[in-house]
């Protein structure tokens, strides 16, 4: 049996991530392939666990180490008990995030530095990457708009951060996909849903072709 | 002022680490010093809310990677929210179990080595290290004995890992203070509370004494 392939959506908040995640877990169960859609931080009960830490924190809320500690720690779970075992039965895996979320929010825009980012991912999970990192690029007003309409003026402990840190996650996400062009597909998301969808696939085929 | 001084009591279950650091504390404030007594996990209402993770996990229990990236995400709050602040305000800082743990229990004993619990500790909490850890060494059977008063035959998702695995860490510990005899004080941990209170205290002249 092959392995399955390992895809992340990536981006800033509000740019269609889990709306995309979604129509490409169906167009490939549409076409017979065995497809586990999950989401980060999140994915497995320990990782659900952390996630809820992480999003209302307890006490006067993390400090930059204790929060990028806690997102390996999800992580680590998610890739053992969920991720790698998927790949291994032949399972594509589409994730709503993944590391490079990290390395963007905590890494680039955050305090820590990507060298510390990645040495955590290296410990935490060995360091796997996605066969496909797909960063969904929204510009700023349409994300906040799609995120207006999605949350109202609700928000959560990273969600809820000032402009000037969102910018510098765009920033950290378009360098991230700079040095790595193999490893990443760069979409511009302000079309429709299937607009984008329809670029989605089209990043996609080389690796639907293998399958 | 005086920077205070950060003692960690060490060794394994049942050796007498809580009893002994309440008495250190004790025997410091009636010397006028101010004294904070914590232990891990622990130590600040974020990193209590992890040890509620560790002790009681969720869904199939932790893997070696997210249980050491969950005891660092405790530790480097533990550390920048209150070790931190009291020793720069005078405070000395008793902790009942510190890094060295970490090092015993998921480094030396289990899966991921000494290097990746002490890279998790730099990026986490700088790497600080207790101006002097006092490892309690007990013998097995009166450690047994102890946890036995203690808890009974309910035990947590780490004390009741089986014999072999406490005997290694016991041997992981004792090479860490074999590495590094300026930092550790080891203390045959058989006697009565106040005969190893004493030794402890004897551990510690030369501390106080620049006090």
């Amino acid at each position: 049996m092959n392995r399955g392939r390992f895809i992340a959506f990536e981006g800033g908040e509000g740019a269609g991530k889990s709306t995309q995640a979604r129509l490409l877990a169906d167009a490939l169960a549409a076409r017979g392939l065995a497809v586990d859609l999950t989401r980060e931080p999140g994915g497995t009960p320990g990782a659900e666990a952390i996630r809820a830490l992480l999003l209302d924190p307890p006490g006067e809320g993390w400090g930059p180490e204790a929060e990028a500690l806690l997102f390996a720690a999800a992580r680590a779970d998610h890739v053992a008990r969920r991720i790698r075992p998927a790949l291994e039965r032949g399972t594509w895996v589409i994730s709503d995030r993944f590391v490079d979320s990290s390395r963007a929010y905590q890494g680039g825009a955050g305090a820590l530095g990507d060298a510390a980012i990645t040495a955590l991912h290296g410990i935490g999970s060995g360091g796997l990457r996605p066969d496909l990192v797909i960063l969904l690029e929204a510009g700023e007003e349409a994300a906040a708009a799609r995120l207006h309409a999605r949350d109202g003026d609700a928000s959560d402990a990273i969600g809820g951060r000032d402009a000037a840190y969102h910018q510098k996650v765009a920033a950290a996400f378009r360098s991230l996909a700079q040095a790595d062009p193999q490893g990443f597909a760069c979409i511009e998301a302000s079309g429709t849903p299937e607009q984008v969808h329809a670029q989605v696939m089209a990043a996609l085929a080389h690796l639907l072709e293998q399958a």
